[in-house]
């Protein structure tokens, strides 16, 4: 295999052994295995396990800005775009071809006792990602179409909330009617954070 | 050590190393040596790590009934009793002296990809703990307290994610203010849930 083609097995392998098994499971002897390479073929490229995982961690970003961001951009700015973010953000990791889930997602749960860089590359991801979505409510707030006084803060915690839920339901129970759940929980936690109409603001102030 | 305190110190060290590392962290040797035996001490009082391993969920169990149900239970049925049990919910394994956060929990992201009895078991008990909380709510609309027309499995579901997102921004962010963005997502959950009060019910009649 020449370098690149080596290397884009390694990733590909990499971040799908990581979807499925988590950080326990990229060893180098895995990944080199599922690769078709030798443990010393596949440091070639990468030098640690370390260094393997944040390229790992690399890829999934790439993924999800792929699968998730990209696609609902286009989308007109406010709830619009926001609510095409967080509908592609439910199930991404399987459109993206992840055969066992959000890596992330899996990783708050996986980490959560650990020292590392991989941790600290997550908590970074995690904590920009959520700042995206905290973006993108603000030009809500600012387009008038979700209420001024929200706490967005508390709006975003309940969306992870959701989304985990609906990892855990899809994933592990298999439920086929996660979707429908997780569809109903959004839009009222998005009529929650909604402007009152205007013709509703009206009629309020004329009683 | 004697055969029951060997089998405590197995039960006591497997449960902490369950919470830290997940099943991953539940390897024979580890445990043995954690207890301050032999991998043959081990092996006489659990026969093979999927043996461990069930006895640990059991255990977990048994912490869970100790340090979330029992507690609960003295409040007055409906409402009351219902937010004790999900009150104590959030965050039980600190309480329960386990030092990695819940171990089922982590299990519906680490167990969600592979067959076998302990992700066998941590289903049926998932689904034991939902079935509680319907029933506890159940009796909150019997008692009038909660609307007769409400989706409960959709209200679980929601509880659910609160859970999950309290235990990621809890134990992986080290989030401080996670008890109060849960306290808050819970009361507006149960708000929406809530019969209204007979006065509100009577004076919109009266309209």
């Amino acid at each position: 295999m020449k370098g690149s083609s080596a290397r884009r097995a390694i990733i590909s392998e990499g971040v799908k052994a990581l979807s499925r098994e988590g950080f326990a499971g990229v060893t180098i002897g895995r990944v080199a295995e599922a690769s078709g390479l030798s443990k010393s073929g596949l440091f070639a490229h990468f030098r640690s396990r370390q260094a393997l995982e944040l390229a790992l961690i690399d890829e999934s970003t790439r993924l999800a800005w792929l699968h998730v961001i990209e696609p609902a951009m286009p989308a007109p700015a406010g709830i619009p775009r926001l609510r095409a973010v967080v509908d592609g953000w439910l199930g991404w990791s399987s459109r993206a071809g992840l055969p066992g889930g959000c890596p992330v997602a899996s990783a708050l749960f996986e980490l959560d006792d650990v020292a590392g860089t991989a941790r600290a590359r997550i908590a970074e991801l995690d904590g920009e990602w959520r700042a995206l979505l905290l973006r993108l409510a603000g030009e809500a707030v600012t387009l008038g179409q979700m209420r001024e006084d929200a706490d967005l803060h508390q709006f975003i915690w309940e969306l992870c909330g959701i989304y985990l839920a609906h990892h855990a339901f899809t994933r592990f129970h298999r439920d086929a009617g996660a979707d429908q759940r997780a569809s109903t929980a959004l839009d009222l936690l998005f009529q929650r954070y909604a402007m009152p109409r205007r013709s509703r603001v009206a009629r309020a102030r004329q009683r």
